[in-house]
């Protein structure tokens, strides 16, 4: 489908354009392709470090007119393969993009370009009184995160990237620069071009420009705690939680294994068994009502105490075991490393799905943690293996298979978060039929010589 | 583009195939056709009465073999020509898709047809100790508000149908039925063709099924209102209230004109001048400090006295100005119809806009209220005039035509709820530039014959 004779003319043009800017030497190629394990890399021909929308603009359209790919790179925390390269061509490095172009306080927005992370623009909000939520656990930057449809451990509070984003500017197939929707907080006029850029993971076009949502930091955080006999007493005490509409920032559930993990880890003392983090924003009288709310519920499901606090050091300490899940998890199974995947379920199925994965897992042979954002009925699955176990990596492919079916069959779906970038595709049609083909329709007339992104989201033939 | 003989054989094959159910008199086509003033009727040549999603693919499917357009009704109170057939074609009349498929309280969802009014959706719910929150004023049909992108007076809290739809079930041009999104919470797995077809106004398919996020009741429903010195000063009090994060579930505006009407028409004696109106939801504790938080803020604005209730009947007496507000607008121009627009900025730019616009309508001599959803920045006018009197229509119509550009200069919307339908398309590529293209080559790849609400949206040429 694609030339590599084609391509070589674009590098060579992008060369005569952007010179030191652009990139072939294979180290900066591979560390520009999927790096997150599981899917094994695949290079671009050449990286380019973009510095503004121009230089995007110029470089897309000179790879259109030679049929080049282009793939569009953050700094490359997606995990299912999103800024491979198989049939080669351009990658934009996009971190060169790092503005903070305007703060509205008055309007609780800000406009962005797409390179700064989250944890930057968190930064260079602190004297504001302003944050952005949206944590999905990696500092990655907010191309990205919205190019996935991201969002993490606060979704249940303050939602996804789709809807923390009001606008954004993108660089179309053939170079053209479009923006879609307005600072205004709602509008009707036209189609919603910002949600469909959002969770296109670079297949329609590369995001250059995004005003975000932003909220005030909240005057109290408060952080608890509490263990349940079983995951179904957990989540039914998380579905009295959203039933009562309380308005919880965070609602997080560790299984045993995790909680194992983390207790070996961090030198904690949890009891074995599931246990659901939480985390609570407000005023000082509105985080203890919720918090009172919260232990009256979990009485009713467990023995266990609910212990919370509003103390900025006491909170850390209770919500260690979460922080320090990832790298429990993987100092778990020594020399291993983890496939992170993720699915989400209507949380009436929540209980259903994990227990039924967990079966699966102890029947697999396989090891692997679940973390949860239960409030949202997502959670993640981290089958560990050595890298070099070939076997072990085929149990783990069945198991996301099975695991990626179950959610769907449940009335779910493959990813709650992650996108589907190369490791999804095969669901893509389980999940929404027919609707495939509407999508692969407006991917071919926004698109049409599939230069964005190819390989990624639609099923390969 | 279209032709008459077409359209007539389409006609005769659903006539044969649906016999009785549809109608071609005048008195049910004109029904069907644009009511609601300023926008002249256009009758279809047909209206069909659909009792399932099948009536309407088979209907679909036998209009587009004829190139015949097709309008899909639901209660007929869009305010921009919507529903008008400037082609004539088929309407087809969604009233009796009108069941509540499926409640799923544990999951706060519901699976409705597009039938269902909000109304009747809330009565259906009433023993749940659920309901669903969007409301646009008129007992609107849940398809026809999920088609506008609809909203209303509680979107400060609750956001709009495009944030409170899980799923849809679509009828394509070509008849297909497809499904898009999943009763998860959140989704990363491919285009979002859930928000594209809301607010596409039945130009991409017709939308025959609706997953709907719902709410818990709130335990205690607390109502407010405080008069201010201005516009601005009410203005500054609500950027404040939305900065400190209160959650208010409604805040309203009244301008002075509206309030002098409603003092008139409900014998109230609201001092004569801009009034905001509120309402909180939460726990007796929670509306309390929300009111009191309101009341601090409220003291830096205004010498006027903040008072609320959280008893029902003293509450819809302190709303009461609110609720009459359209009737009250209709008696202050006795024998005058209203034509309803909206507009929306950024808040930050509310108080400079409403200015404005309150000077445009000195300066051209009309009468009109303005009503404002000021947490959203978004606010409506409603010119009275004569019916007949042409000459006020003109003035009329240039003045929405300023206020559009003005919004769209203050980096908001021609219409924040309402819609493009015929009334606001000249200013679609002045608020969207080239994204218009984007929006256009969206519609023809999905609807290649143009038959899906031809004239909508869309400049013509």
């Amino acid at each position: 489908m694609f030339k590599k004779s084609k391509i070589d003319n674009a590098v060579t043009q992008l060369k005569q354009r952007f010179g030191d800017q652009l990139s072939t030497s294979e180290a900066v190629r591979s560390h520009h392709s999927h790096t997150t394990t599981r899917i094994p890399q695949q290079l671009p021909d050449a990286v380019l470090f973009a510095k503004n929308t121009q230089d995007v603009s110029e470089a897309v359209r000179i790879c259109y007119e030679n049929d080049c790919p282009v793939i569009a790179f953050g700094i490359g925390s997606s995990l299912e393969g999103h800024v491979n390269a198989p049939h080669g061509g351009v990658c934009i490095d996009m971190n060169g993009l790092d503005q903070v172009l305007e703060v509205n306080n008055e309007d609780l927005d800000v406009v962005i370009q797409p390179g700064v992370t989250r944890e930057a623009l968190n930064e260079y909000l602190r004297d504001t009184g302003l944050f952005f939520p949206i944590d999905p656990g990696a500092n990655a930057s907010l191309g990205g995160m919205a190019a996935t449809r991201a969002s993490g451990t606060n979704a249940v509070r303050y939602g996804t990237m789709k809807d923390n984003i009001l606008a954004l500017e993108a660089v179309l197939p053939d170079g053209r620069v479009v923006r879609t929707g307005s600072r205004a907080k709602k509008s009707s006029a036209g189609y919603d071009l910002t949600r469909l850029l959002i969770g296109s993971e670079g297949t329609l076009g590369i995001i250059t420009e995004i005003t975000l949502k932003l909220y005030g930091i909240p005057e109290v955080i408060a952080g608890g705690t509490c263990s349940f006999p079983s995951v179904e007493s957990a989540c039914n005490a998380v579905i009295n939680v959203i039933q009562y509409g309380i308005p919880v920032a965070r609602i997080e559930l560790l299984d045993v294994v995790q909680v194992r993990a983390c207790n070996q880890y961090s030198g904690l003392d949890l009891p074995e068994t599931p246990l659901l983090l939480l985390e609570f924003h407000g005023s000082e009288a509105g985080v203890a009502e919720q918090a009172e709310m919260f232990a009256s519920i979990a009485e009713e499901y467990t023995e266990y105490e609910f212990q919370w606090t509003s103390d900025e050091a006491a909170r850390k300490k209770l919500w260690k075991a979460r922080h320090d899940a990832y790298y429990a998890s993987l100092a778990y199974s020594p020399g291993a490393v983890g496939v992170s995947t993720d699915v989400c379920v209507p949380i009436s199925r929540l209980a259903e799905c994990v227990e039924e994965t967990y079966r699966d897992i102890e029947e697999s042979g396989i090891i692997s943690p679940i973390v949860g954002h239960v409030g949202d009925g997502n959670f993640h699955c981290m089958p560990l293996s050595d890298p070099e176990d070939d076997e072990m990596r085929k149990v783990i492919d069945g198991f996301i298979k099975r695991l990626s079916e179950r959610a769907i069959a449940m009335g779910g779906t493959c990813t709650g978060e992650h996108g589907v970038g190369q490791g999804k595709q095969e669901y893509l049609r389980k999940e929404h039929g027919d609707a495939v083909d509407v999508m692969m329709m407006i991917k071919s007339t926004i698109d049409p010589k599939g230069i964005m992104n190819p390989g990624k989201i639609f099923p390969q033939n």
